[in-house]
């Protein structure tokens, strides 16, 4: 499939990238916030647009043709770095950092102004959107990968923007369909609860299962 | 409820407001854009991320205090510029402009390297977030507003980054319940269905319904 990339990088060069992409990502996502939250004039916003578009032609120099994809690389590691909920180098991911353990896979993070929705709150889309992808690694840690096939999410309290907590579990499988439950809260109150329905799409199913199966670890 | 701001602003006043969020969102968007793509090395990293530290120290020179929240001024318009999905002023938003007509709202928006999940793929969660505001939209702008009580999602195909769109319609009402429809498409095929029941909040069942109700123009 394309946009499935594999790679034969050293610990020390990936440690390199790693550390490039947070540095720049996180400069993004701070001026992401300064941007929705600024007050000031005309004559401002110009002089800051100006400084943005010229960072923007200096990583422009060179780039890739289109996105990141997956990248996989030969000491077992993948790379979804351009991934929009966990991706270090993508400035709309928070970026979501998960915790596997043997029986459940949790996430804490923070959501400021650009996450909101509702005045105040997190937007119910966001909580639906870091859910699918807690879901979705859950599966695949414990080696049940897919495709999310449905994702339901139910909202039972408003969640405020600030420190969120994401919890997941494997459920059951039943052939190519793994169901997993989690739930989003905040200081230990449940605020959304999830199910989803995870498939193993048609080409994974046989000799090209590795692809999806092979690799667990998330640089 | 706080964050829910009135405001008296001139049509003028609000066109040059607008005007200049879009334009700095827009600036940051286009960096996100080079910061997920971008294959230059260090030393232009590390210069790149001068101009964005500088840029953002303009901005935060006079900032709102937290979130965007959301206003509503005295000639009937709301905005939520803040919005992850809406927000003109918030660059994680592709911006997603909603259109309504009678018996349908719709959207189409050009997704980049951005909101990838799956190589070269949409992410599932970013298709729920947008189809989260779609179909609240909708009940909104029908005039039976609320907060999102449950969202289903049934992904049909994988839906390749690029242009997109959304449909939504609401199929019923039962009491305080909102029950809403909505796909997102590609090239005339259903990649994704989605169901979502919103439920007007107790707050604003009685005389306080006007805050929801009162408005559906988007600035």
């Amino acid at each position: 499939m394309s946009g499935y990339i594999q790679e034969d990088l050293s610990p020390e060069e990936l440690a390199h990238r790693a550390r490039l992409a947070s540095s720049i990502a996180g400069s993004v996502r701070d001026l992401i916030d300064a941007t929705v939250r600024t007050e000031v004039d005309e004559a401002d916003i110009d002089e800051a647009r100006r400084l943005i578009e010229a960072a923007t032609a200096i990583l422009r120099k060179d780039q890739l043709p289109g996105p990141f994809g997956i990248r996989f690389n030969t000491d077992g590691t993948k790379r979804s770095w351009g991934n929009a909920v966990l991706g270090r180098r993508n400035p709309i991911a928070p970026p979501v950092v998960l915790h596997h353990e043997p029986d459940v896979s949790w996430t804490e993070v923070e959501l400021g102004a650009a996450y909101e929705g509702p005045a105040g709150l997190v937007h119910g889309g966001v909580l639906a959107l870091i859910l699918d992808q807690l879901l979705g690694s859950t599966a695949e840690y414990q080696q049940v990968p897919g495709m999310t096939g449905t994702l339901t999410v139910r909202y039972r309290k408003a969640t405020p923007l600030g420190r969120i907590r994401g919890e997941a579990r494997v459920d059951r499988v039943d052939g190519v369909k793994t169901f997993v439950t989690g739930t989003i809260s905040v200081d230990g109150k449940v605020t959304a609860e999830a199910e989803g329905i995870f498939i193993l799409p048609k080409w994974a199913r046989g000799d090209k299962s590795d692809v999806l199966r092979r690799s667990v670890g998330e640089g």
